[in-house]
């Protein structure tokens, strides 16, 4: 029997219902739906950084990551990151953070596969990403 | 050689193209989109439960979980749940009825993450949901 | 330490950004989100097939079979085809157009399981498709 881990970074918000941040279970690992939420503070919701785009990618990237991270993987192992925009004219600013983004990474394996549509979200909500990982 | 097996339970209706339901390869288990159809009936369409959306939710929940035991899984299995919402207004309802069931099912283990988005669904469905597992 | 290989057919234009068209480590290929683009031709920005759906799905689908191929595997190993459409009255022609397709790949296991959903998409796109596959 191989145990089902919840990955849950200090840093981030209670979930708004009865889901993980991410699962880990043997070397599959699976990060929820993220988006650009600052570091969880005690006693206030849930803020979006913002309001620019950019900002909202950046957090909602460095959120995935910490949930990567806190299952022992990195950046390396993600085998399919999906992105959901919620403008069709967001995908070239979009492209160009993500490029600069796993540039700084210094990926030492082939680059993630990725699917990119576009959505509806919540408000004020521009970027949700989620991303499956398969561990060495 | 590892088989592909189609999992198909009886109280499901024929899907309307060439795919399976869910299917399971070594310990690898995908379900497809579900709806809230209800049990299917011989010579009849497919209908939804409703035309609430706590009827819905619930029905296609059961789909799913349908699919995951004739798999050998259980909830406890899930990895990723996606769930599919028309409207941004509907996700307050939908949190807390996915709460109340996940409740009732007693989850031994870290629920599973979860994206929820905001697209188009055919007329009349207003939740489409989608699961992968992975078996002990 | 199993490798994350990048799965690059020939016929394919590059990604609009740092990422995969298609990766495999151990026995989990992920395929990209791809679209009804032609073949690469050096020094032309990419061209999707069409206009018609049946034209932009038939090489959508060839794209992801082609991504399958470079990493050993077949529509046999495919265990979920998400597919993208902008408009819920293209449900039932690209129906037909993947069941046709499927009956002459002659497919020795079961179909994989499938979410359609309705998205927006790049202007001139009506499909995008990604897939996940589990060789044996």
């Amino acid at each position: 029997m191989t145990e089902k881990i919840a990955l849950t970074p200090a840093t981030h918000t209670t979930p708004p219902a009865k889901f993980s941040h991410g699962v880990k279970k043997g070397n599959i690992l699976q990060v929820a739906g993220q988006v650009g939420f600052l570091p969880a503070v005690e006693g206030q919701a849930p803020t979006p950084a913002g309001p620019t785009l950019r900002e909202q990618t950046l957090q909602t990237l460095a959120n995935v990551q910490a949930i990567l991270e806190e299952g022992g993987a990195s950046w390396d192992d993600a085998m399919m990151i999906r992105v959901y925009l919620t403008d069709v004219d967001h995908f070239a600013e979009m492209n160009e953070i993500y490029n600069a983004y796993f540039e700084e990474q210094g990926l030492k394996e082939a680059p993630s596969a990725r699917t990119t549509v576009y959505v509806g979200l919540p408000k004020g909500l521009l970027i949700e990403i989620d991303a499956l990982a398969v561990l060495s």
